[in-house]
């Protein structure tokens, strides 16, 4: 199976470094690990059909009610998802982001507009995004990625709360994906989850598959306070629609303790190493953002990521993201040996010219 | 976790014996249980975007191509997918059958004209199908289950033919849902394999789940001839929709000599003696319809199913679906020891009077 097709740029060739999928390096919690060895005889069941269990395991870390959760086969799941159960008036995406909302977004005939970010303000949102919100009509459905993807920065949170006050009054939904969030210190500065109780107009998408290591498992979640939004969000998906493998790893992860901590600080660590090894190599690398999560996106010289190819390595091209082209490119912090080798390769390529 | 929350019905019993999901008593095969225990850390990885691979595996079984061909999670994602993608004038059912189609179509706000099958005539769809399909309008979605669930009664293939040369006439899809269809012997002169390169309008829905013990892992698939149908399908699902356990161990599945074959064998001894034993049982018992599939529908002693759980057996109460009532049940063939627990069980209920 080529586990490398979904950053669809690899053809055939032979890859022994991913850094084309977001991933904690770390790997799977050891607990989620052994469960999936240990348990796999409970695949011959049925999964409990809206994760109940699962849920209330979630519910608890989030202080919320199993009935403002929603369980789904992945983030990509729950996008689609959200899409029908809302039937937004328009879908808002500030772009470049995230490609399946405009997917989902289309799959539903749904209108799509998009606030331009500016790459020469680092694809930052600005005030400019209140201005936009300020022209779509009520029931329409924006799309916050936070860390974006696939720039990896974060928005700065006074305008959080200003959108976040704006969507409100103006009864437009306000989907925040905060799937790389939990690579964050300051997650809980930064998180919408401060505010969910307040909004019914809010819903927060997350995931295990990027913290976790899993995203084979596919494993997402939504949390609304809304109880009749999950329900109707409910509404729109297959029973069963989270595996056992799914359920049984993510209540294991869950356990796991400081995992998430050891993570962010194995991450910072390495992205700052990485970063200043991607600086010296600006033969091919021209401009490097700021990150906030687990990857890290810079413009080099278009086709490299055919030629790291070549060498083993696959990295994401962005160039069919909507604002982006060739020569944009995203590569995940992997571990130390991973990095170095990837550093390596990258002297290579500038010896050769 | 509560694996037998999908019959709905088991309340918060201590629950030994499932009879109420219609899973191969064999169990998964080996070659599919060994990789799931030594392939484990492939979940770390994305799963091929639409399942490439294993589509190539199945469309080699069907000599068909791998563009003609989706893989979802479980047939249920698919269903929904049908739905979104086709966005039928009205979709039809032969009631009662699987409740999922009526769920999706109703998601989707699609009107739903449900044809009566008749309790007296065994629930068997008959000529007055035809008539029903002559007054629908083109561009509808007729579902029908063969073997129906959770009847388990097959169509009489003559009937079949001039249903799929009606539909097409009149340009309605047609769905037809063979996941228990493995199960028989006669599979090939059943199904509507023989069929579906000349028909466009004609979509096979098949899974992995019940011929292959892994309901836990959710894997369908859909065949169609029109690959503007798939592609439309396709454009309804999230990326990665199917797991990494699931696609490894589909793949490990079809490898497998002789499976299929040895799980009729014995599904077909030990239904006549299943049945045989409910006969004996005419106390509680009190209808036995005749099946084809590897689960039993019966008419009993309403509440048999609550009686049943104290004793540590959960059954399929049917009263939830259309035009059955308390007192519809349905049962898995088990393993000849579980059968013959339950058939004890039903003893001593007899005896309790």
């Amino acid at each position: 199976m080529d586990f490398f097709e979904h950053g669809g740029r690899h053809g055939g060739a032979n890859i022994t470094y991913d850094f084309s999928a977001n991933i904690n390096p770390l790997g799977m919690p050891d607990a989620a690990a052994q469960v999936l060895q240990k348990e796999w005889k409970r695949a011959e069941g049925y999964p409990e059909e809206t994760s109940r269990t699962l849920r209330r395991a979630i519910a608890l870390q989030w202080q919320a009610e199993e009935e403002q959760l929603v369980c789904t086969n992945g983030a990509s799941e729950l996008i689609y998802a959200v899409v029908r159960a809302l039937r937004p008036a328009a879908g808002l995406i500030a772009s470049p982001s995230f490609s399946e909302y405009e997917r989902a977004l289309l799959a539903a005939d749904c209108p799509v507009k998009c606030y331009p970010l500016q790459r020469e303000n680092g694809f930052q949102p600005e005030e400019g995004l209140l201005a936009f919100l300020e022209q779509q009509p009520s029931g329409s459905l924006l799309f916050l990625c936070n860390p974006n993807n696939p720039v990896g920065n974060c928005m700065d949170p006074k305008l959080w709360e200003r959108v976040l006050r704006l969507t409100a009054r103006k009864k437009i939904w306000l989907a925040a994906d905060e799937t790389f969030l939990p690579f964050c210190r300051e997650y809980e500065n930064i998180s919408m989850k401060r505010f969910y109780k307040d909004y019914g107009n809010l819903l927060i998408i997350n995931a295990f598959t990027k913290l976790y290591a899993m995203p084979g498992l596919r494993l997402g979640y939504g949390i609304c306070a809304d109880r009749e939004v999950i329900r109707q969000i409910r509404r729109q998906l297959p029973a069963w629609n989270v595996s056992v493998p799914a359920q049984l790893a993510g209540l294991a992860a869950l356990q796991e303790e400081g995992y998430q901590e050891r993570t962010i600080e194995y991450l910072e660590k390495e992205r700052v190493r990485l970063i200043e090894g991607l600086q010296k190599r600006d033969k091919l690398i021209y401009r490097i953002y700021p990150s906030r999560a687990n990857f890290i996106f810079f413009e080099a010289e278009p086709g490299l990521d055919g030629r790291l190819s070549e060498k083993g390595f696959a990295i994401r091209s962005c160039e069919n993201y909507r604002r982006l082209g060739p020569g944009d490119f995203r590569i995940a912090v992997r571990t130390r040996e991973e990095n170095e080798a990837l550093l390596k390769a990258l002297d290579a390529l500038e010896k050769e010219g």
